[in-house]
C-alpha cells in the first residue's frame, strides 16, 4: 500500500514536471493558431434568393487569415479581425444597433465555404434584404 | 474643300489602321466568362486521409481567377490555366504518364469548395498517395 502511494506521488510529481511547464507556457503566452498557420482559407459568396442551392452566386471572393490576411475580398485584414473576434463562429456576429432597415423581403443569401483554423467550414445564412445583411457585423459581409 | 476630303480620308485610314486590328482581335476570341467576370473563388485543401469529413486539413489555399488570378496558391496563373484548359472539371484532370508512383496506400484527399465561373463547387477527390496526387494535372493540386 506505501508503495503504491508512492507510485501515485512519483507519478503526480512526474507529471507535474512535464505537463507543468507546459500549462504554464500556454497560460503564459497562448498560442494563437495564426501563429501555428493552422489553415484559414476561405470563400464568401453572396445570391440573390433565399436558398444557396437554388440561387446562382452574383459575387465571391476570397479571404485567408493566415499566415497574414489576404485575399480578393475588399478588405481581409478586418474581415479576419472580426472573424477572429467571433471565434469563427459566424452566427456570433449580430446586427448593429446604429442601422434601420425596411421589413422588405427581397433575400439575400451568403454562403461560407473552405477551412477556418485546421476546421472545414460551410456555412449558410439569409437574410431578408440587403440592408439588413450590411448590418450584421462590419466587415466580413461587406463584399 | 480638297484639304478637308484629304482629312477625312486620313482621318478614315487612321481609323480603320488603329481600330481594325482591335476588332479583328475581339473576334477571333469571343468574350468568354472571365472577361465578363462571372465570379471564380475557390478553397482548394488537402487532408491525409480517404474521407474529407473524418480528416482535418493539412493545408488550404485560396485561388481567384476573375478578373485575374490570384490567391495563397503557389502559382495561381498556372492553377486558373489548367482550370480554364478542363473546363471547370476537376476529373478532366488526368495523371501524367511521366509520373511513376508506388502501390502504397497512404491515401491523401482533395477537397474543392467555392464558386467557378458563377456555379458553386464542391468536390472531393482520393488518392492512393501523395505522388498519385501529384501526378494529376500539373499546378492546380500542387499546392
Amino acid at each position: 500500500m506505501r508503495n503504491t502511494a508512492r507510485w501515485a506521488a512519483t507519478l503526480a510529481l512526474t507529471a507535474t514536471a512535464v505537463c507543468g511547464p507546459l500549462t504554464g507556457a500556454a497560460l503564459a503566452a497562448p498560442a494563437t493558431p495564426d501563429s501555428l498557420h493552422a489553415p484559414s482559407a476561405l470563400v464568401l459568396a453572396v445570391a440573390y434568393g433565399d436558398d444557396a442551392t437554388l440561387a446562382a452566386p452574383a459575387r465571391a471572393v476570397t479571404l485567408s487569415c493566415a499566415p497574414t490576411a489576404s485575399g480578393s475580398h475588399p478588405d481581409a485584414r478586418s474581415a479576419c479581425a472580426e472573424l477572429r473576434g467571433a471565434q469563427g463562429d459566424f452566427d456570433a456576429l449580430r446586427a448593429r444597433e446604429d442601422v434601420l432597415c425596411t421589413k422588405q423581403y427581397a433575400p439575400v443569401v451568403i454562403t461560407v465555404d473552405g477551412v477556418w483554423q485546421g476546421r472545414r467550414v460551410s456555412y449558410e445564412r439569409t437574410f431578408a434584404n440587403e440592408c439588413v445583411k450590411g448590418s450584421y457585423g462590419t466587415s466580413l459581409f461587406a463584399f
